[in-house]
């Protein structure tokens, strides 16, 4: 770990030139960026990408499910793996994921430049769809990478009515064979993905780097309240069965579940009523929640308790509420080699770091269902992301780079 | 009071024939009808009205607010007014307004068939757009016959662009010569309105006659939430600035102003959050409230205490609270005099009735700024209007039609 920047062939101008000249390839208007999955800006950039990674020295391919894998073979048959994502959201930052794979592009030509060979081969991949372009589940391309496919299905109608398998398809994968793009997984040391944080806990905290210990997961609710419609004027107030009332009991109860020592956050944040108009006592309004924790169990018991919640306000008040416990992303901890050897790194370079869970989704948390994984953040300024001000400071975008070329070459001493 | 129905020449049949006839102009699929101000249902209604009107022994003639007045003059010069409106929000029911209008006509009826004379002339008005047509203030017809019309400007759009003023002229009025709609207000006695409740209180007590006390004041506000949208994953509950969560305490402490002896009724019917989608913290919320009471100065109270907890609501929750105070449209009391003749004959027709203000607002409610005035209601099952599940007992609405017309025969014999 005594390495300086220059003797490892770390190039920080390129890093950063590259990750601006990502930055052009489907600019909005607003200064961020569009590039959403399987669209002709996503291909554009897969294409500049792929390019790099040549550069790089490694052998890109697109794959049945259309993410992007670039390899370059290490002295023995296992493999470390890194990178991130490219789509984005409409209108999004320009770092969310493109920052991970361009790191990981600087990473494998460091050791290019300097004709280091690693005892891992290299696996550098830029997934498809993280975000859930047009409606979709999203994290398309690393559930294919571990053998997750199914949980992706194929058949998903986006928003335009065309099924993922067409997107794929159009993008250069192959929906009839998902099953070739899954890993050699016996043979996979760890993935690690270097990320924004999207948060504001580092930016708080004036700490460059935090050290993933796990990444929450997510359960989904969708509440419907049905209470009666009325004229706001002539119903007495004793005579009410007021839906958004009711609604609004509901909402500050899941507000509270932190507090009250529940789940790490919870969050309402989709609201409708009916007939919604000032003079008519709201007849039915329909909420969409989410909890996420980092514990699996922890989940669970706030589900029974907004359950019981929920019961109770449509006792008192009158009313009836549907509750449709959603879709469940189980939470996945870091592997502690990993976090182990992203705290020794940061350590090592001078770099004040802390724990901490990430509360976004991301690929590292598909490829943790069945791989050892670990995450490195740098602070999104504000805590601001989806957004075109997502912004990250050069030094902190090239110290989380840095970190991640060094935990992969600790990993690689260590596990050889 | 002695006279039995059949001596004072009152045909029920003829009046719940016209109103299921009247219910068949503008009748939408769901069952109940549709006949916004100005459109053709709307016009149909009156021609067919005005043609019962000529029937009756009534003078019809469409004013320069298009609201159509039939006159029958009385041996001295001054006029009993009496009446309501024909037009209906989308999808309404068929007896709100259209039954006050039919039972003024069958009281026009009935002394022409059994050609009695009163010493006053009988004025019965169909007035126009009471509802508010697309999007407008409502009211525009009744304002004008107590010269008010300078409160409905004829410049206003409605929801399609179109002023009210091209809508007047559209439907027979002449929105430059709306001071020619002004009733002559010095020879006008009283203006009595029949109506269903449009609320619950009479089917909920038995009653079948309503003497209305007064019509409750209301008071708008809008008010927006702006907190600071965020990552609901990411952003830990202590750095959130949740604007429907400060909203939801809005809207329950707006519900507790009767509560807690403040106004009649308070509702918060509309609610809309941006960017509102499930995996955001809301970041704005707006939501229309309205306050009514029967006190326009427990109204201004209680808008003293609504600013003051929005400010506490701003303050604890770091978010900044915009409240903007909307139309007041002034309570009104009945006029003591028809408040007494209407309890009178409910008592001599060994009617149960109780006193009760309308929560609604009505035609009467504009008359009653300039003129005495008073209003009948009869029961709404189950207190539902505004709905084609809007329903009143053919005995109920024939007792108050009866009610109607001898009360007015009332107040003729007693200021004559």
């Amino acid at each position: 770990m005594s390495d300086a920047p220059s003797d490892i062939g770390f190039d920080g101008d390129r890093l950063l030139r590259r990750v601006a000249e990502l930055a052009r390839v489907g600019a909005s208007a607003a200064g961020g960026v569009t590039r959403e999955a399987w669209g002709p800006a996503d291909l554009a950039a897969r294409d500049l990408v792929a390019g790099w990674m040549v550069e790089a020295g490694l052998s890109p391919e697109v794959d049945a499910a259309a993410n992007l894998i670039g390899r370059s073979p290490g002295r023995g048959g296992r493999w470390l793996a890194t990178g991130s994502h490219l789509d984005t959201v409409v209108d999004g930052g320009t770092l969310d994921g493109a920052y991970g794979v361009v790191a990981a592009i600087e990473v494998a030509a460091s050791l290019h430049d300097t004709g280091r060979v690693m005892e891992h081969g290299l696996l550098v991949a830029a997934f498809a769809n993280e975000e859930g372009a047009r409606g979709t589940s999203g994290m398309t391309g690393s559930h294919a990478c571990v053998g997750l496919h199914a949980d992706t299905p194929v058949e998903e109608l986006d928003d335009d009515g065309v099924t993922v398998g067409e997107r794929l398809r159009h993008a250069g994968g192959d929906p009839a064979a998902l099953d070739h793009a899954c890993w050699p997984l016996a043979d996979v040391e760890a993935f690690v993905e270097l990320h924004i944080e999207q948060g504001p806990v580092l930016d708080d905290t004036g700490r460059p780097i935090g050290v993933v210990s796990g990444i929450t997961g997510r359960q989904g609710l969708d509440v419907v309240v049905h209470g009666a419609a009325n004229h706001a004027g002539t119903t007495p107030m004793h005579l009410r069965h007021d839906a958004l009332a009711a609604a609004a009991e509901i909402v500050l109860a899941i507000e509270s579940l932190p507090r009250d020592g529940g789940v790490r956050v919870a969050t309402c944040g989709h609201v409708a009523a009916s007939p919604n108009v000032r003079n008519v006592i709201p007849g039915q309004v329909a909420l969409g929640v989410e909890l996420r924790d980092q514990d699996a169990a922890v989940l669970d018991a706030a589900m029974l308790g907004v359950d019981a919640m929920l019961a109770r306000v449509a006792v008192a008040r009158g009313v009836t509420v549907d509750a449709r416990w959603g879709q469940r992303v189980p939470p996945v901890a870091s592997d502690p080699a990993v976090v182990a050897s992203v705290r020794r790194v940061a350590g090592a370079m001078g770099l004040a770091w802390i724990d901490l869970p990430s509360g976004a989704g991301h690929d590292a948390q598909i490829i943790g269902r069945v791989l050892p994984i670990g995450m490195i953040f740098v602070p999104s300024v504000g805590g601001v992301s989806h957004s075109p001000r997502e912004r990250t400071d050069a030094a902190d975008l090239l110290a989380g780079a840095e970190a991640l070329l060094r935990t992969l070459l600790d990993l690689d001493g260590r596990s050889r």
